[in-house]
């Protein structure tokens, strides 16, 4: 019998709810905007109910308890974001909805779809970085993805500044001391005091974002050698690629062999690789 | 009926052959200095004829060919070193002794032996670096290791240097922009003059040893979650990991939440976890 699926893209803003049939065709779509965990949650709950699935892909903004087992498995772990730090959003929706639910970050999902039906369908391995309000990375081997004890955090990796960018950064653990500190979104009104809506693609700011860009890549290509890696998110895009592939050389200098067309843009429109992905990820459950 | 294992230690200045039983335990031994590959590899054929055995495993210098089914596989791939480029050396090993080969990378080896039977035998993923006359690290997870593509060069990541750290660094590739350039066994002469050995543990080298190392094990902690950290090889010991565990904090500053006891030394004398890696990357073949 046919299965329906469902996928929640929950975002620190707004939580992006779906329903699907097994080719990931799209049947429901409701956006809602995160407040407090009881409303936010309560709103999910009430949209499946009306469209009810046999599983849920969860994929979340973080940092998040993914680990099976563990105590902290299925909680919304220590966010700024009032209320939500604690939250166990997996027993709430399990609960209330009794489908089983696949629980994992955005960019796993991201990655997910990307592996399942995207940029990275032909090969055995991908990163993702997704490069908007904040940076975050998932990478996925063989059909699992990496992370024994946890999740990663690959947008804190530490930076090697650009010689020409004294920008202070704003991570507030790291400052410009990671990827996220010097190449999130909000670096360019940091720089520039305009938003990256109001400046031409020529400002230097988006150069050294191509730049950064290209030094998460190599740095995931020497620490997890993957066949493709993709970059999403609103930051950056398809137009940037060649002068993120052109850093990339450069930082390479030769040194590693790497696959063709190493580096891509999502393949999906509006960041959808993580509504495909959780799609795929609830598929997964019901095998 | 019980079996025989063979260890080769493939490294750029010595060959470490041995052959032990089902429980690792040694019952011959043997060091051949690294020539051409015709002298060296029919010293090793000779070892294997006089010490029969029922598999190898192989953790050899790189780069090497690891992906099995590409033309490359059982490759020494561009290596600087005179006559090894291009030798496909688990055929020539296989071919005249007639036994299953486990190749991959020595790394890969050392992070196998202390996941087996080290460090990491209690948990489901782990990192190890060697630091020595290079830099290279291995990652395992689940029992797989990671790279998809390819194997690992984590000693070629990018380095955020120490403040005080003005260095020109020495790989060929990076200067001083990856932790090889910077952090490896030559850096100290590099830097003083003199061999580490003659050195007082003072010295204010170590101590750029050390961030550099912990800065290792942060960006592989925020790449790859592994749930430990090992270190090996001659340029630090035990002695340095309150240090390295000191700059690990500094650097994550209360951002990622990790495992108790991430970052060790290696389990074993004398960086001895390859041998056991290869011992058991040979049974593994046998199962």
């Amino acid at each position: 019998m046919s299965k329906t699926l469902g996928s929640i893209e929950a975002g620190g803003t707004k939580f992006v709810l779906a329903v699907a049939d097994e080719t990931y065709r799209v049947s429901a779509k409701k956006r809602i905007p995160t407040t407090l965990p009881d409303k936010t949650l309560a709103a999910c709950i009430a949209f499946f109910k009306e469209n009810p699935v046999d599983a849920i892909g969860l994929g979340s903004f973080g940092p998040i308890g993914i680990k099976q087992g563990t105590s902290d498995y299925g909680h919304i772990l220590a966010t700024p974001k009032p209320g939500w730090a604690g939250t166990n959003i997996v027993k709430i929706l399990t609960d209330a909805l009794n489908v089983p639910v696949f629980f994992t970050t955005d960019v796993n999902a991201s990655v997910y779809g990307e592996y399942i039906a995207g940029e990275a369908k032909d090969v055995d391995s991908a990163v993702y970085f997704t490069i908007g309000t904040g940076i975050g990375g998932g990478a996925i081997q063989d059909g699992k993805f990496i992370g024994g004890y946890s999740h990663l955090e690959m947008g804190h990796a530490p930076v090697m500044m650009h010689p020409d960018d004294h920008y202070e950064g704003f991570c507030p653990f790291h400052g410009n001391r990671c990827f996220e500190g010097v190449a999130a979104g909000p670096t360019i009104e940091g720089r520039t005091g305009q938003r990256g809506e109001t400046l031409a693609r020529d400002n230097q700011v988006f150069d050294f974002i191509d730049y950064y860009a290209a030094q998460m890549a190599f740095n995931a290509y020497v620490n997890l050698a993957p066949a493709k890696i993709i970059f999403g998110g609103s930051v950056i895009n398809d137009g940037d690629m060649p002068r993120v592939q052109k850093y990339f050389d450069e930082l390479n200098n030769g040194y590693v062999q790497v696959p063709d067309n190493l580096i891509v843009h999502s393949h999906f429109a509006d960041n959808a690789s993580a509504t495909v992905g959780d799609f795929a990820l609830a598929a997964s459950l019901l095998k």
